[in-house]
């Protein structure tokens, strides 16, 4: 029986999986050497999910792996035509990461209710200026992407008493369909970006989407810095279209010191960091290790990505 | 028949009383008159309820009005012996804050486990810093102070997933004695301090109380400044016996821009606000003007305080 080979797409620190030792040949590849790799690899664990090396190297000569993992929940930094029409599953780290975002959400829409930033302002300035702050229980929400964790932010939302509404690509029991957007985001106070980018959802946030949304309104992207146009938004807030935004992902990661982002009044910037809470490694790393037994001994795949759509269909 | 007069310790914006028109004689005063109107009071109106007037003013000469309501929940800045032994019945704003303040404290909470704070600063900095975060979900909070406040903010922080313990004086089903308090908060994640100003419960969080906490734990107040040794808190924030604290009340409000507070570092200090959401200044007018019709009509009031005590007894 021969051992299969994992390669690894490194990133700093690298994932524990002792817990394979004798039942994989565990090889490590950085981005230059991905494509020469490849060919002997029979699955990949891109644990390095910020790199865009899998769509440059995978229309390549040779054979290819019959499986590769993420460690991370959007898959549109790997995905390319050839591996779209291939037999090799994709799977993602679905659910690694939907309690640390949706309290990193609620978070957010408390913090820009009680208005904490001018708080913190204040306070470096030594000055006391009592303000009124907004309620949450009553608010409406309007939560863009129906995985899980697009649901699990409208679970925690509908904790705090906010009306949340639900909007995904195929309208079901608790989610709206695609042609009750607008009307939802034109009522919501909280409009909050979770779906996967795709072909689809590329731009979707864009000025005509920001004059819809109510002048009291406030826009946070937790998904993939590409469903929004970003200097749409800088231009809403500006014109006061709505009331603020706050970013935790961007079109180009990291933002360089030059990103004009860093000082648009009314955004808060943050360095895609929503889902990692303390021990997400471990967690993305123990959770390939379960798909690896279930792979090795035959078993089905969980979290498998429909590759044409670019994430995992859900109920 | 007499209408009885109503008399309004002002604080700008004035209340609107309107409904009262034809059944009570309005009447404002500002604290330096207080004493000298006292006597032809039938109801005194705590509108200000930051002035410390009542106190001095009380134990004075003639006729005492038979009724005080303050437009606040605590009771301190208005009880004095007299008043006590009085027959006049005391009333407060109970139930006006309680939702404002719970979502506060959560915003607080969730704020510092994702690490809001630093981030807005990296954002000043146009620094992209990744860090890992908190996962509140599963973390551990003790409330202490079991009136309407409390109990909010622990259904607050029960429906974010933390494992919430309630303190009050009185064991009861769902509330923990006094003597549970050390135990509970030397395993708290989150110590609230919802308490109302006693006797009992001035300077109940000194040095040793801070000791108590693990190194990880951060302590909100959002009662009176007067449980807290504000400068024991300094030094367990200096000595890194807490990991972070939040203050909105003080034990003396404004901070000056001479408080060292402003700059204690891991401290947050807002202006006395978090039960101060949009509206609240109608709600408490029109919290009083129900009380009024009641207690005109002869009816037994609501929110009536223990004087002794120095709050409203609850379940």
């Amino acid at each position: 029986m021969t051992i299969p080979t994992v390669l690894v797409l490194d990133a700093e620190p690298l994932p524990r999986l002792g817990r394979l030792t004798g039942r994989a040949r565990v090889e490590h590849t950085d981005e230059a050497g991905l494509a020469e790799r490849l060919p002997s690899a029979d699955v990949l664990l891109v644990w390095d999910f910020a790199s865009r090396a899998v769509p440059s190297a995978w229309p390549g000569e040779g054979p290819r792996p019959r499986w590769v993992h993420t460690a991370s929940a959007g898959v549109d930094h790997l995905m390319c035509p050839e591996l779209a029409a291939s037999d090799t599953v994709v799977t993602n780290a679905r659910g690694v990461f939907d309690q640390p975002i949706a309290e990193y959400v609620a978070a957010l829409v408390l913090a820009m209710a009680k208005d904490l930033p001018r708080t913190l302002e204040l306070q470096r300035e030594r000055t006391w200026r009592h303000r009124e702050s907004q309620r949450v229980a009553g608010t409406r929400a309007c939560v863009v992407g129906s995985g899980p964790i697009g649901r699990t932010i409208a679970r925690t939302l509908k904790a705090l008493d906010i009306n949340t509404a639900l909007v995904g690509r195929t309208p079901r029991t608790g989610v709206h369909g695609p042609d009750d957007l607008d009307r939802l985001i034109s009522r919501a106070d909280w409009v909050i970006a979770a779906a996967p980018l795709t072909e689809q959802t590329r731009g979707m946030f864009d000025a005509r989407r920001f004059d819809v949304m109510q002048p009291s309104a406030r826009f946070i992207n937790i998904g993939r810095g590409g469903l929004v146009v970003e200097q749409d938004l800088a231009d809403a807030l500006a014109k006061r279209w709505i009331a603020g935004a706050a970013l935790d992902v961007f079109e180009h990661e990291p933002l360089t010191p030059y990103s004009p982002l860093w000082r648009v009044p009314g955004l808060i910037v943050s360095p895609h960091m929503s889902g990692d809470t303390v021990g997400w490694r471990d967690e993305l790393g123990a959770q390939f290790v379960e798909l690896y037994e279930r792979w090795a001994a035959g078993r089905p795949l969980l979290n498998v990505v429909d590759k044409q759509r670019g994430y995992v269909p859900g109920r």
